[in-house]
């Protein structure tokens, strides 16, 4: 089913990848043109029939667009869409991929001309690998897309974005850009500073003793560290409030364990165990 | 290859259940006999192929052994050591599953006799899961077995010991109780707590935003809750040296995010990124 006659993305990492592969082979666009800067990820971007044409050139890529993804690290989203309003056709539509909303949003509503409808967009999707060579046209199926409009994002838009979403297999849900980073900072910003925080207290010395369940809670720390920063400080505020949250459990667990307060330790113990099982592992 | 004419376990959980299954695979005993509280358990055991005969009196269980193995919660095993050793032969050999060593091999090297060669053992393997309907013979291939000797450690024993996880097929390697503790607090008891911690956070209304990295990383919580007091508290003081060190590492992370020091922060995830890269995936 087509529901776009050109979508361009931008950024042909694992996530750009994969959405180009995923719509290229559902057919939900008559033709996909990527973005890249390096000719080498182009002729990648191609052989894993993730876009049809690549081009290093932003407005010969933008163009003819319907629809304008852009799939680069957050700092670089904001960048992008200013230059790609440049050169696009009036009602196109830029949507993005970012893995925080309120600064983006904030951003590109207000430096974006009319002509361009924006809808800010996040699949929680994703992999400790990274690259073009890493995308995978399932990537998407079964997750979730958290769409952010705002009220002055266009309805027509929004739909079509989100159509575009439930076409590759996600479930989409539809928040405001501050309960997106809010939510974000709890279940990815703050396990992802968890992760990095633990991995710095191992060694290869370590080896024979790393069980499954270690490798297993510090995985994410092996995303690209130059992703994190930005995504983290583009979340600052919501991210040192889970922190804060999380010090809070924490602290408790501690004054129990210096006290050997089993009771208390026990029911603390409980209740994480309980919050947990509550949660589908399917999701 | 027959190491053992009788090997009896004591608790058929996870951790005895799949080792026993191990050891009648591999035909190491010429039997495996079961000990457990409940007959529903022991009916289990058998059907599974666990052990060939149970009982749920503990005198008949270990009478004959040359080898017992406690695999009960860590709490249990000194009071198991203590009744095993009351009825079983002199030369008779017993070791432990437990997940801290300082305690438990305290303990039985105070209380037991003489004519008993006690091996504390820690294969590290698991999972969230429990119980004899979770056990699998393959869960110990590939996985490390940590032998706890001491000065007092019949030498014989430990290598009969050794042997009997090597057929199995872990790799053994031998350090001191205080060595394994401190190890085990940072690899494992640390990043249950954090996993516990993270688990306190969230609650079912979350479900649409909660990513595969934070059900990986908190699925840890998922395991029995009421084995991870008693662990946690037989290794307090390397636990909370373990958790002052990740707070330490946390609050670096802290303020760099506080006063948005892009370039300080950069460099702390790169170490840790760097860190994680050097632990391979497959130990």
């Amino acid at each position: 089913m087509t529901l776009f006659k050109q979508v361009t993305i931008v950024g042909l990492g694992l996530i750009g990848g994969s959405l180009g592969m995923a719509i290229r082979r559902r057919r939900l666009a008559r033709t996909v043109v990527g973005y890249g800067r390096r000719p080498s990820t182009l002729r990648r971007a191609q052989q894993a029939r993730a876009i049809d044409v690549g081009t290093t050139n932003l407005r010969a890529a933008v163009r003819d667009a319907d629809l304008i993804v852009l799939a680069t690290p957050v700092d670089a989203i904001g960048p992008f869409a200013t230059q790609a309003a440049r050169s696009c056709r009036a009602g196109a539509i830029i949507t993005d991929v970012g893995s925080t909303k309120v600064q983006i949003v904030r951003a590109l509503e207000r430096s974006l001309p009319k002509r361009i409808a924006f809808v800010g967009a996040h699949p929680i999707a994703g992999s400790e690998q990274q690259g073009i060579h890493a995308a995978d046209p399932r990537l998407f199926e079964g997750t979730t897309c958290v769409l952010t409009p705002t009220a002055r994002t266009h309805r027509g838009a929004l739909r079509r974005v989100a159509q575009l979403w439930r076409h590759i297999g996600c479930r989409v849900v539809t928040m405001t850009p501050a309960a997106h980073d809010r939510l974000l900072a709890k279940t990815s910003h703050l396990p992802h500073v968890v992760a990095y925080t633990l991995a710095r207290l191992i060694g290869a010395e370590d080896g024979a003793g790393v069980p499954r369940s270690f490798l297993d809670m510090t995985r994410v720390a092996k995303s690209d560290p130059g992703l994190w920063d930005d995504i983290f400080l583009s979340n600052r505020r919501e991210l040192l409030k889970a922190m804060t949250r999380f010090e809070r459990q924490w602290r408790l667990a501690r004054r129990f364990l210096e006290r050997a307060d089993r009771v208390r330790l026990a029911r603390w113990l409980a209740r994480a165990h309980h919050r947990r099982e509550a949660i589908k592992d399917s999701e």
